[in-house]
């Protein structure tokens, strides 16, 4: 077993009550209306019942009078939601679409796999976001920015990959209710412009309708400058008519290309890339001239707020990269077209392990939002560490944002309910590549599973998603499953723990992100210091310094801006503290630096301890593969903890109260 | 003018009292003695008079009888020695060898250049150094490492190259008087395996003979495991019969194919390269195997000491790189073959801007020695920031090492002047590259002239080398040569004043070593600490430290051991200090840091100042080019300062008494 079918590999026997009788699907949907997605939920039915059972189910067509699993359309549900129930063994799964009957089809499939009967089985799912979607970082070489799993399967020299991979990502993707994939880097300029000539259309077109067959639309990231870097024109000004034109002809040209595209991702304005400040206009103005191109087709423009100056001087305390997505933003609230989606990070600065909610969330009333996050671990351990993300998604989800009397959180806003948005959603820059597992640690695959789960049913606890995963990759087995909880629950503290102290961030090596180097970015360009000197550290975002903290919606402002109330684990964040100072949890902060750093380390090897006596139990391709992984996050785990106690010992001459080894 | 030339650029218009009546090369060497360096001597002749006088020298067989130059042997002077002296008008070059009749027209073209008149010209120079040697680190797929000046000349593609430009690189080395050089990388095994296989043979060949025509050797950098990476034996274990065996026919195969190849350059145990260590045997072991191999053709063994362990813990206080070279390979002393000859470098680390000469030397009294210095500008501006390097290579050959009475200095040790050696020298890693002035900066190129004429004339002062330099490559405007001379000769210590303070380098950012990066590597595996932490900085290498200070032999050792009696510039090099510690200057540590880097800026602006003056007098490219590195600098150098003050203060939190910026 090799994992390349991860969660949905039916290879493992399993006994689940009411699956016996089970012997035919019958397909009650008009022939017309019995489309590709009607097909693959058919040939997964049968591919699972193959492997799981070792038994081939018949088609029938037409409604069920035996025992079987009925596939039927049921006017009046909400798009892409399902129903499915059993009655007297028989199994029912309804949707109004056929998008709607696949994910029913995995839902019943993530039954007969986690749980013992289908006896009662009573499940009626919409997803609640609109936009589930995946944005992959791939180069066309084959590279992957921040990818931690081996190459690109969607790229290879410059050539688009549609094969057997191609297709078990789909399914692997739709099993948990991704609708969107961004295919290409949205950092890289070549790609983003050579996509959308005619040299690629045949590929896209074929890799869209394999994504199609699956209920996903295929994104791709869009190059501004793209006119110019084609050579067609000599400005990209997006009040140009000229300007204008060129994108509404080649849109008419790739749509006509690849009907199934749903639009693009679209990076201006940073760290390098053009936009349309080049031209004095504003983001509302580059964006909406690309939504116009595109709307006659149905297209969506994403427009990512990831703007900040990457050339700040280390020497400059007044400018606040925090603080750059709000200030290039939130003027521009209600000025975007309805197609246009802003896609914004979770926190103002860049998928650290720990950073307060992008005050974009609240701040904006009238323009459509979508939530980016990293499973992609570029700060969190690169999937080398075990760092389970998806109790940090359901903090940021659960934010009251104050923008209305209730119903108020990140949740609420970017599934619709605060402002009744369609265009809204959710975004993970992706974590896969070729690796045999997906994602390099197998550990990582429950934070794509996670992200997916989450979109679609956000009441869904971290737990609960984890308990999923666990038993769909591993089975069902005991010691397996709450070792493995255990673990995935207590990684993203653990590292936390080990990692830069409440919410400073940042203390990585430059560029690859990986390892600590206090001082990495303490005299960069990048706009990311921490100001330690041997009184204290923080950075003081309150009304006296950068004022970060005033662009909360109060309570949030009075609270981030007094020290006294600010939570610890984003003090330090806010604030430019002395070492000495008494935190909530009673310890000075030079104290709670070496507490947690010793803690980090003990939590780790608690969970490593744990996980090796899963020895025998777990697939020994998959165990020896993990447990190589542990050693190297044992090791390493010591090295962030006795690189940021003795850099704080040094700076501060404040000895640790309970004498640990500092050096 | 676009300096291809260099300083043997004859394009400028000279006037020099008594070169008007030559007229003629008369050639008073029997014709069977006439060999290609006498024919490149009378070349070069005729191409400087023709460039620098416009007219065509005549070329007669015999001893002169009117005026011009008269190349003649004359028995009983040393190797390589010449005597040019005029009498009555008519120049006469005396040399026991052609290679001295070389080195005599190009003493005569220099003097001609550089002074105003030949009349009474009597110069009787031999060269000091038996070894005059350049170490390039180019790669045969064309990169250098360490390379500031464009790509490699020697490799292109994996072929080697052989063109005007080898023609002109071999001319300008010969005319400072370099004597042998190594033209691949020998930090990378590839090159290193591949150079002694056929494949290359007939290219090496053509290429030893344009540089024996200006009297250099070839040498290659040899992997010392070639006989594994070949694929034709499973050890390189040095007292192998075997193995001995191989090297003895592989070596009878290259010296037959290159006749005038000097031999090889090996650094083996060191950063991942391989050795005799990994058989438990010595580096005598190894370094004798080969060299038994090339003695039957002359051959010699340059083997580096710079092995030391590069995965130290940072934790680790006891292990010591700086002690590594000195105890690997003190106790070999004397079980070296003659023509092995054993590369120090110039300090015990890494050519940082400031080190502590290398304990080897002294300490060795029966092997053969070469210091190795670097002219590639690695850690001292990288041929972006000016840096003559000159200055600091006197005073490492004055260094008294007390190995002996007298004569005892590192410059009597690889003169050969204090244990009567032969086979020693100095070599400097290659500072050149494509660039069409060679080296990146324009005024880099004195490094590279510098080093030849030091090695061949250690007496010479570093402000006589850098007038030569000047006049040579400017001309002798006045104002050029106070300038450019007031320049180099700061350049140096100004760049000291805003690098790592008071000998304890490292301060820069890892792998590529450009820019400052105090904790850069800090926390590390290389062996290269400074241990700052709120009190204090320094490594203690007295007796209670590392003990590294006793290496060196009385009065050094106390010297260095005493904290009150060592030199201000080594200081923390050698001891941990507090910051409030007087210097011999008067300053505390911490006021001499932030006072150093403050002038240390301030130099570079009066350099720049001065050198904006010298615009419209110097060629209008070269001057533009300078330029453009004057203004970087002046811009780095403000960073390295602010970010070097800031650490230490906020480290130490002791403000700088003048008030000055720090952040």
């Amino acid at each position: 077993m090799g994992f390349e079918q991860a969660w949905l590999d039916y290879a493992r026997k399993i006994s689940c009550e009411g699956t016996d009788g089970i012997e035919a699907v019958f397909v009650g949907i008009d022939d017309d209306r019995q489309d590709i997605l009607i097909k693959n939920s058919v040939a997964e039915l049968q591919k699972a019942f193959a492997g799981l059972f070792g038994r081939k189910l018949a088609v029938h067509m037409g409604t069920a009078d035996g025992d079987g699993i009925c596939l039927l359309f049921r006017e009046g549900m909400p798009a892409e939601a399902y129903h499915v129930y059993e009655n007297g063994g028989k199994i029912t799964i309804e949707a109004s679409d056929s998008q709607g009957i696949l994910y029913g089809v995995f839902a019943l499939l993530r039954q007969m796999q986690t749980g013992d009967s289908l006896r009662g089985l009573d499940l009626t799912k919409a997803p609640v976001m609109p936009m589930r979607m995946l944005d992959h970082w791939d180069n066309m070489d084959g590279s992957i920015e921040r990818g931690y799993s081996g190459e690109s399967f969607f790229f290879e020299k410059n050539e688009i990959l549609v094969n057997e991979r191609t297709v078990t990502y789909a399914r692997l993707a739709a099993s948990v209710g991704i609708n969107a994939v961004v295919i290409n880097n949205v950092n890289v300029k070549d790609a983003a412009t050579r996509l959308i000539t005619e040299r690629y259309a045949d590929k896209l077109k074929e890799l869209s309708e394999v994504f199609a067959g699956y209920g996903i639309r295929l994104y791709l990231s869009l190059n501004y400058a793209a006119p110019m870097e084609l050579g067609e024109l000599q400005s990209a000004d997006p009040l140009s008519e000229e300007v204008r034109d060129w994108w509404k002809r080649r849109m008419a040209f790739v749509f006509g290309q690849i009907p199934n595209l749903g639009g693009f991702l679209i990076k201006a304005d940073s760290e390098g890339r053009p936009g349309p400040f080049t031209y004095g206009r504003t983001h509302a103005d580059g964006a909406n001239m690309l939504a116009e191109a595109v709307a006659p087709f149905g297209g969506t423009i994403i427009w990512r707020c990831f703007v900040y100056n990457c050339q700040q001087d280390w020497r400059d305390e007044k400018t606040d990269r925090a603080r750059s997505g709000y200030d290039n933003f939130i003027g521009l609230d209600g000025k975007f077209l309805d197609n246009v989606i802003l896609q914004i990070k979770n926190g103002p600065m860049d998928f650290q392990v720990r950073e307060p909610v992008h005050p974009l969330f609240g701040g904006l009333t009238k323009t459509n939002q979508m939530l980016e996050v990293q499973i992609a671990q570029e700060y969190t351990g690169q999937q080398r560490h075990v760092c389970y993300l998806i109790p940090m998604f359901r903090e940021i989800l659960a934010f009251r944002t104050y923008a209305a009397k209730e119903h108020d959180t990140v949740e609420d806003i970017v599934c619709g309910r605060t402002f009744g948005q369609k265009n809204c959603g959710m975004a993970a820059v992706a974590n896969t590549g070729n690796d045999e597992n997906w994602t390099g640690h197998d550990m990582a695959a429950a934070n794509w599973y996670g992200f997916g789960r989450l979109a679609f049913e956000p009441e869904l606890s971290a737990e609960e998603i984890a308990r999923e995963w666990i038993r769909l990759t591993f089975g069902k087995d005991k010691q397996v499953e709450e070792t493995m909880l255990y673990i995935l629950m207590n990684s993203w503290k653990a590292y936390e723990n080990y990692n830069a102290p409440l919410g400073i961030g940042w203390m990585v090596n430059p560029d690859y992100h990986y390892g600590p180097s206090v001082d990495g970015y303490e005299y960069s360009r990048w706009g990311t210091y921490h100001r330690a000197d041997h009184l204290g550290i923080g950075v003081d975002r309150s009304s006296a310094g950068t004022g970060y903290a005033l662009l909360y919606r109060e309570p949030n402002a009075s609270v981030y801006h007094d020290r006294e109330r600010c939570p610890d684990e984003l003090l330090l964040f806010f604030h430019h503290m002395p070492y000495t100072w008494k935190l909530k949890s009673g310890k000075t902060v030079i104290q709670h630096i070496y507490d947690s750093h010793f803690e980090g380390v003990e939590m780790v090897d608690e969970m490593v301890e744990r996980f090796e006596k899963l020895e025998g139990k777990l697939p020994e391709k998959s165990y020896q593969r993990m447990m190589e992984r542990f050693a190297h996050q044992k090791e390493h785990a010591r090295e962030w903890r006795d690189q940021i106690n003795t850099y704080f010992y040094r700076k501060s001459g404040i000895p640790d109260e309970k004498g640990r080894n500092i050096y």
